[in-house]
C-alpha cells in the first residue's frame, strides 16, 4: 500500500464496461503530467460494470483540480463515467459514535495516533453515555454527550447532525454505538456510515449475536464491518474477521474473543474508506486493498 | 494427539456434574491397572453437565472389557453416568456416500491411506451416479451404484441400509452426496452420519450457498461439517473452516476456494469421530481435540 | 476457559510419567472435598514426563492451603511430583517495561481494564524513556522513568529490581522494551519475564526483523512471545501469530501489520501465564489453553 | 480471478519506473483493439522498478502476436521495457518430479482434473522410485522411473532433461522430490522449477524441518513454495502457509498437519505460475493474485 502525500491524488472510477476505457483514463492523466504510481481495477462481467482506482503523482506536474477535471471531461462523456477525484491535501473529517464499550474507541484512537488512519482527521466523539468522555479527552478529541430516550431521539439526532455539519464530517464510525440510527440520518450519509456488527453476517442478525452463536454451537465466531443502510445489518459488507471457538467458550468468552475481531474488522474498514479504496454497487463493495 | 494402539482404550463419559466424579472414574480405571495417558474434560455450568474423554493404556494390565465394565458399575450408578468404552482393537467400519464431485472422496481416500483416519476402515462407497466408481476401484474399495429417482428412493435407501447392516457400518460420511436422506434412514444412525455443507452455517442454509454468498457480497466463505438430523442443515456442528474472498471472486471462484474448505472441515470431523473425540448434547458438540 | 473465583484453586503438576498418578492426584483433592471443574494433562512419551493442570472448587470444602499441601504430601513423595498450588485469592503483581512504542502498552491496559488479564494486578510501568508516562497515568498505574546509558545500566537495573522487590512483582512484561536485560536480572525471574519479539521465531533473530523479512521476500510475517532467557530470542516460545503480506508491503507496512500480531501474541501469553496455564521444560512450553 | 479464454492474452511487464509508462502500454494495446479486462501493477520505489500484469481481450480485434509485438516495439525502446506476451491458446507443458510421498501428487492431479491448473498441461511424472507409478497411471499421465544413485545421478539427470526437452516442458514441479537437483539442471530452468519446502522459510532450512520445529517448540508450523536456485532453500518465495500446533503435537503429528500446508502452498504457487501472475526480481517475487 502506498501512503498518499500532498502531491498525490486518487481517482475512483465506475462505468459500464467498454473497450478503451483504461487507455482513455491513463491518457487523460498522462496529458496532465500525472504519473500513475498504483492502479487496480475490476470488471464485473455479469453486471457489465468497470471499476478502477488510480493513484498518481503530481510532483513534476503543474496541474490542479481544474486541469484534471478538464482532462477527464471527454472521457466522462464518452464512457458515461462516474468518478471521484481526491487530491492529496484532503483530510476527511471523521466522527466516532460510541456508547459504553471502550475497546473499539481505544483501538481507533491508538491507530489514529500511529498514522494508520491517514489521511483522516477525527473531529469528535459523540456518545449517548458520558462513560467514555475521559478516553476522548486523553486523546484530545472533543466529546459530545447526547443522551437518548425514545422522547428525545429525534431532537438528539438533530443535534448530532448539526455537529456533523458544523465540522464538515464526511465519515461516521459506529464503534459499538448501541442506538439504531433513524432512516433520515442514514439517508444523509449514504456509504458514509460504517458500523461494526459482532457476528459473521449474514449469520446472527439482530440482538445478542454471541448468545445466538453459543446456542447454535458454531466453531468460529466473527465480526463484520459494513456501511449502514435503512435495513438493519443488511448494508454492503466491507470486511469480516473470524476466530476459532469451542465448546469451552461460554457467552462471556465469545464476547472476549469477539472484541478482537470487532476491532480488527472495524479498523480495516475505516482505513480502506479513508484511503478511498471502496466502491459500492448492487449492495456490495469493491475493496481495492 | 495420541494414536491408539491395540492395548489402549478410550472412555467417553457424560453425566450431571457432581463432586468426586473425576476421582471416582480415575480410581475405577486405576483399580484395573489402567494407566491414564490422556484426559480431557468439560463442565457446562449452565446445563449442569460433565463430560470427559479418557485414554488409557492396558499394557501392564490383565483387565479385559468385562473387568473394566465391572469396575465402572458402581461409578455409573452413583453418578448416573452415561459412558462409551472403546477398546484398542476396535476398527469402526465406514461407508462414504457421494455423487459426481470427486474432491472430498479423493481427499478422504488419500488421508485414509496415509493413516489419518485411523482406526477407521472404509468398507464401501455408495453413489447415486456411476461417475466415481474408478476412484473407489483405484483405492480398492467396493463401490455400489444405487441410482435414485423419486419412485426408487425408498427402495434404494432400503438397499443402502442392507449394505450398511451387512458390513456393520458404524459411520456414514456424506462426501458431497446430493440426495437428502429420508428421516427413517437418519434415525437409524443418530450422531453417526457426517455431512459437509458448503457454507459457514447458519449462514446460507439450503441450495446454492456459494451463489447466496456471492450475492450477499461476503468477504469470507466457509464450510461446515455436522451430524445429520431430520432438520436440513441444522444438525450439531463439528467443524468449520473459512477462507478469504473478495469482489474478484465470481461464483465459480468461490466454488473452487470452497472445495479446499469442504475437504478440510469434512476430514477433520471424520477424524474426530473415528478417534472418539465427540460428544453430542443439546444440539451441539463437545470436541476433545 | 473458566475464570477463577476466590473459592477456586489451580494445581500445576509435573513429574516422571507413572501409572496411577492421575488417580492419586484426583483422590488427594477429593479427600479435601475439592471438586475438580477442569483438568488438562499432557504426557511426553519421549521425555517420559507427565504434566497436568487441575482447577478445583472449594465452595463446599473447609480445606485451606495447609490441608491441601498435607493431602498432596504422599503423592509428591511417591511420584517425585513437582507442583505449584495457586489458591483463588492470589492476585499476581505485574510490571510492564516499555520504551517509546505505545501499541502494546495501550493494548495491555485496555485488556486489563476489561478483566482479560484476571487475576493479575498491574503494579507499575517502568521505562527508559518518559514518553509513555501519560499513558500509565491515564490508566492510574505508577510510572517509573529509569533512563539507561551504558554507564548507568547496572545502576538502573538495580533500581528496577528494587522496585520489583518492593511491590512483590511476580511477572515482568517486556512490551517492546528496547533494552537487553542483563543475565543477572534475567536469572532473578526465571520463566517470569515475557518478551514479544517482532518476528516468527526462529526466523529473523536479532535486530530489525521486519527489514529482514522484507529483504527475504516472505509472504507471511509474525510475532512471537516467549520467556526471556540468557540467550537472546532463544527462550521458550509461548505464542505465535502471523499475518499475510505481499510484495506491496514495504518495511513500513510490515511494521504496521506486525503491530497487530505483537499485541495479540503478547496479550495471549500474558493471559496464559496469569491463569497458570504454562509449564516450562526442555526449553519449550506446555500451554494448557 | 479471470480465467483465460483463447481470445485473451496476458502481458507481463517490468522496467525502470518512469512517467507515462501506464498510458503508453494501455495506448499500445488499445491501438490493436485489445480490451483491457484486468490490470494490476506494482512500483518498488526503493529499487525504482515498475511491474505490471495486464489481461486483455481480443474478441473484437483482428490483431495477432505480430501486430501486438509491433505495437509494443516503441514502448519497449522508450521505456527499456522487458515483457512477456502470452496469448490465450498457449498451454504450458508441466512435469512433476516426485519420490515416494503421494499427497502432493494426488492433490495436484485432482486439481488438474478440476481445471484449477488451467491452462497448464501435465505432460509427465518423473520419479526416482517406482512407488507412485499407479497414481500417474490412474490419471493417465506418462510416468518415467529414473532411479538415482551417486554414480548414476549425472546420467539420470541427462535422461530427465531429454524428456523435458522432448515434451517442451516449461515448468517443473518438485512435489516432495527427495533429490537435490544439480546446479546445471537448475540453470536450465530459471524461475521455472517450483519446490515445496516443509517449513516456514527462512526458519528450519535443510533436513528434517518438522523435527527442528518440534525441538524448538514453535506454536505454528508452515510450508513454503519457492523457485529453485543454486542455493538450497534460498530461492524466491512464492507462497507460504501455516497451521497452529501445540505441545501435544509430536513430530508425526507435525508431519500430518504439515502435509495440508504443503499441498496448499504448492498448488497455489503452481496456479500463480501457470496463470502468469509471478515476476521475479532481487531474489523475491511479485505475485499479482
Amino acid at each position: 500500500m502506498v501512503t498518499m502525500t500532498e502531491q498525490q491524488g486518487t481517482l475512483l472510477v465506475s462505468c459500464p464496461d467498454q473497450k478503451g476505457i483504461v487507455a482513455a483514463i491513463a491518457q487523460a492523466l498522462y496529458s496532465q503530467d500525472a504519473n500513475i504510481i498504483d492502479s487496480d481495477q475490476h470488471t464485473d462481467p455479469i453486471a457489465g460494470m468497470f471499476f478502477q482506482r488510480i493513484c498518481f503523482d503530481l510532483a513534476t506536474s503543474s496541474a490542479d483540480r481544474n486541469h484534471l477535471e478538464a482532462a477527464l471531461r471527454d472521457v466522462r462523456e464518452r464512457f458515461q463515467l462516474h468518478y471521484r477525484l481526491i487530491l492529496g491535501a484532503h483530510t476527511p473529517r471523521v466522527a466516532i459514535f460510541c456508547s459504553k464499550q471502550e475497546h473499539c474507541l481505544y483501538d481507533l484512537m491508538v491507530r489514529y495516533r500511529a498514522g494508520e488512519l491517514h489521511p483522516g482527521h477525527i473531529a469528535m466523539v459523540i456518545s449517548n453515555h458520558p462513560t467514555l468522555e475521559p478516553v476522548a479527552k486523553h486523546f484530545d478529541i472533543p466529546f459530545h454527550y447526547l443522551p437518548i430516550t425514545p422522547e428525545t431521539k429525534r431532537k438528539q439526532e438533530a443535534a448530532a447532525l448539526a455537529l456533523l455539519a458544523k465540522e464538515n464530517v464526511e465519515l461516521v464510525i459506529l464503534a459499538r454505538y448501541m442506538q439504531i440510527l433513524s432512516p433520515e440520518l442514514v439517508a444523509r450519509y449514504p456509504s458514509r456510515i460504517i458500523n461494526i456488527h459482532h457476528s459473521f453476517l449474514p449469520a446472527f442478525i439482530g440482538a445478542n449475536p454471541y448468545r445466538q452463536a453459543y446456542e447454535r454451537g458454531v466453531k468460529l465466531i466473527g465480526a463484520t464491518s459494513h456501511y449502514v443502510t435503512a435495513e438493519l445489518d443488511a448494508g454492503p459488507i466491507i470486511e469480516q474477521a473470524v476466530v476459532r471457538c469451542s465448546h469451552r467458550d461460554h457467552v462471556e468468552e465469545l464476547i472476549r474473543k469477539g472484541r478482537d475481531m470487532e476491532k480488527r474488522a472495524l479498523a480495516r474498514a475505516v482505513r480502506f474508506h479513508l484511503q478511498d479504496r471502496i466502491l459500492v454497487y448492487s449492495g456490495k463493495t469493491v475493496v481495492f486493498d
